[in-house]
């Protein structure tokens, strides 16, 4: 395996393709890095970038994907959703050693499914190919896979929330409440009336009331890991008024009381060992998560043992993006798993 | 019933006593308007609440609580938590036609369920002088009561969203999720770790795990409100970065289905012709709500029914303290439910 | 005259717009309120301006506005640059009582001063019409005005540091430094790059370097306050992380001292009865300002004499905007210069 | 020289200690980071910086400083004002390598200037083996000190925007206006009313106005630069309502016109080379150099050659503290000046 990686970023003129640049221009085993945007080809990279500028001399290019991908031994398509499952096809034509999307067109297996929270799938026949890379969870098995779909942000953060819980949960067919609020950066980088400063700086309000589309990853993997066809999970989606990060409460009550101490034993079971996620013994604070990719996790029960509350904090960006996407990367290479991940963000932030 | 009102304010150099003061300035029935302050006592009430500068020349008082609410026709409680039932036996000898509490104090009229929350209770025997006000919810029938109780911030938003519910769910058992962030001038004046800029500013974590105080009088009237004296309720408490408001969505998932509708026209019928709550027909954003005393809500239910999400945003300082703290003396002294309260708040802010 | 006035806000679905029709509609000798708004006619006020839905039921409303102005006492004029001198001729020509006009168009009398900051004018025949109104300063002299141009957020700001110095500084010849910052609701209601929530939100940029357009009209009065033809001031514009307000600080190095206390006394006099400027004998903090139509002004000198800082802090939308331009209504038409302007904001906020 | 350094930090669990260690812990030649804080000793340096926790499990020590700075080769005093004056004496004793002071009490070399702002110097016979180390300016002549006094942060900004301009401002004697605006970072971890959340979170205010303690410091090197004794700056200082970063503003107006381009040409030539200073050629933004090393400026003169102006944004923890602490150690043992310094921060923040 070459350790010295040629890499291509497809997309990466926005927020997502940002971060993804400024975590491979640090990586270890990146020897180079290709930025390909079609709205900014030609243009220095520090232009649009402009934290990149002493990291970079750059500039983004355009370009036949296919033949990008084909001089290329990873690449990351950071496009908006949609628009990956347009150019997957000529992408996974070239044969890099590996295709990471962020997109969220290849999260959902089940094309009906998908369907259902996005209209009809624009290329069904790809989806086999990719492998759901919630890199926390699936950890080693994707060694060795040559196309992953990296989760949604929100979806990332509610996963890990449940992840641990699959087992104490899915015999009460209770359905958690999955309380998220997400800064303003998931929504990218072109304007838009809700990300208007004066109206966003200090607000904060629900959005895709009981029908958020991460809601479709988050139930396939609930299903899986709880072995029930008809298991739910409600994501109740907010934006507020920091920049990034996401802060997600989970909340369950249950019928009949669980053990003493057996929701934190789950998730010190879930998590030993994981380099990238902290299992605290308090809530965690959202600025300590931002700016790195790490997540943050405080799982508790009652008293009585018959509620469960789950905190975690990501920055949206990072584990919710970019991060995991270079974990996925780093798994997907045998690499070590926090290879170029293990930066921490400046704070006070 | 004298309509040009002497007030007292005691405890007013908080942040509560700060917009109570500068409503009250702006009342019409109100003649006067006192400031008690122990610790500014002699000091400009503008050198304390600089916004009021163009309304008052006036300084804060000291002296014998007794005495001054001899001389005022409403006195107003803006004291710390377990202060006012210190305070409250002088005050209320002194007959003024009504007090009306602030603090948490004789919110919970069940000395078992306070000291669950609080400890033991230090002037259990004024309890049953109190009437629990929740302005929007009680309305006319505040009117005589010589002594209120002013709702807590995060149970006047839950209380509020929590209502109309009570019918259509009682019958389930189900114990609501009760998804809560305030802003930091909930905290109050004082300077603490949590308030602190470079720690506060771009963040957001959950607080009072599975326990928070407010609970108390949530499920005191959840209780009676459902005639469930089993049911239960749940606030998830967070802090959040704005300076300014509470956000609170709730979330309940039912065995079995409402009728379609069922919900929307629960809180249509709830809030009809009740003046300073707005129910909408999209999720509120926090930031209309702020700077005014009214509550907007949003309350729907998932196409199978078998789902709830209510949406409510308030001014926690205005309806979550002062607003409704003046809507209470309106009520109890028959004025018009909204004199000195429709003002909105400047916008965007 | 009319003290039930009718009037006509022509341009009311901006931030300017929004909170002028909250000042009218609370205004006590306005008696009705229409809002005219090309891309918004028909729509419901409050869903354009949601803080508005306690005020107004009505609806934004389009028509000739030649038409629509001879049936309003009082016409404002909240559009963009260039869009007033558009419609001037045919809202004059109606005879409103007093036209008010919010935008560039007609605040500089000389047309070579303007056009060599924003290009030929227009409508230079109209100019001779407009008073500039920077209300403050002018006062009682706007009586029987029928045709008032408000001076320019940070314009209003410079010019209130600066009139007060005129005598001491026309003698030195020295070019005072304005360094100023504004919120982003001054960039109005439309999303654009520089007020993209994630790139806007702790940023802070210095803008229009050595050449906002705000000094055009902070020349015209400068210079005929000093009576000295080429007398210069310099603006250095700033946009900061705010959503509100503007703060600007003037320092001015003199080559021979001033006599003690000749800069505190010289603001004194200058501001002495005028009821919406406030001198204060310490730094104004911007938060005191927001959500009111008052300027908080400090002005101090050095020690040794020979400089001078005042401090100018207001917002940016009422004194800088809307607030100002009631303020010259109720002064042209002989109303209490403060009606419906004594309001102050919520705090904190 | 060894490059596998031992490195202390005295007082490391303030906001500037924080930053310091994150640092160091990424630094290649830091072979082992020793964290010291009275008040803190024994806790895990995690449980003070979260962020730091996946990168160290170490505890804050206590002990005799010498003791502690004879085992190390680097010493880095992170203490309030005034405190390194009172330990600097045993830590300089126990001769390490190079100590590196944050501090105010060893930039001014002059007492008498130190006192004219500060009050009376506490060990004035350490000033002279302290060399002020302005790293971006003073670079490899500070190769081999073995004592080094780190600018203040609006210090280092003023300096960097002066700096390039004395030769062409001193035969001209004007007094340049520095203004600039911190973010709450700036005063520290311990919490006060200026940085209450609430009444920070938007505000603007100015403070030490005509007499800021970093002029001392300004101007020993201003007039050092101008070889002008009498030569004078004034620095505006202001707080605004960001975490983090300074941006500063320099404004001069000069009696005579310089050549075209001069100013520009200037700041090219003084910082040519200098590999954490980038010359731009449009004004920064401040979140551009927040999370960075890294001074972005950009300098400009009117078109009549008159008016000089400056721009530069500094993140105020880092070039205005630890980094350039960090930059200092650098190029006083011969490192390369940028190691461990070349990260940026997230975008955006």
């Amino acid at each position: 395996m070459n350790t010295q990686l040629r890499v291509l970023v497809i997309g990466a003129a926005g927020y997502v393709g940002g971060e993804l640049l400024r975590l491979l221009l640090g990586h270890p085993q990146v020897a180079s890095c290709t930025a390909h945007s079609r709205s900014q080809a030609g243009q220095p990279i520090a232009r649009v970038h402009p934290v990149l500028a002493p990291l970079t001399g750059e500039r983004f290019v355009a370009g036949e994907l296919g033949e990008l991908a084909a001089q290329h031994d990873v690449v990351f398509l950071a496009l908006e959703h949609g628009e990956s499952a347009r150019v997957a096809a000529a992408v996974l034509a070239a044969s890099p050693t590996v295709v990471i999307d962020l997109a969220a067109d290849f999260r959902v297996a089940d094309p009906a499914l998908y369907e259902k929270f996005y209209g009809a799938h624009p290329a069904p026949e790809l989806l086999p190919r990719f492998t759901y890379g919630l890199a926390d969870v699936v950890g080693a098995a994707l060694a060795g896979c040559a196309a992953i779909s990296v989760p949604g942000c929100f979806a990332t953060a509610a996963q890990l929330a449940l992840y641990p819980l699959a087992q104490l949960l899915a015999p009460t067919g209770v359905i958690p409440s999955l309380f998220a609020i997400t800064g303003s950066s998931g929504a990218g980088v072109r304007p838009r009336e809700t990300t208007h400063h004066p109206a966003r700086a200090h607000n904060l309000f629900a959005y895709s009331v009981l029908g958020h589309r991460h809601e479709a990853e988050i139930l396939q993997s609930w299903r899986r890991w709880s072995g029930r066809s008809d298991a739910s999970a409600r994501l109740l989606a907010h934006s507020g008024p920091m920049v990034r990060g996401i802060y997600l409460t989970l909340h369950a009550a249950l019928p009949d009381p669980l053990a003493a101490g057996a929701v934190a034993a789950a998730f010190q079971q879930a998590y030993s060992g994981r380099p990238l996620v902290r299992v605290l013994d308090a809530p965690p604070e959202l600025t300590h998560a931002v700016g790195s990719s790490y997540a943050l996790i405080h799982a508790t029960q009652s008293r009585d043992g018959k509620e469960v509350q789950v905190m975690i904090a990501i920055d949206n960006l990072l584990k919710g993006a970019s991060g995991q996407a270079v974990q996925a990367m780093n798994l997907a290479l045998g690499l070590p798993e926090t290879a170029g991940l293990r930066g921490v963000g400046a704070f006070p932030c």
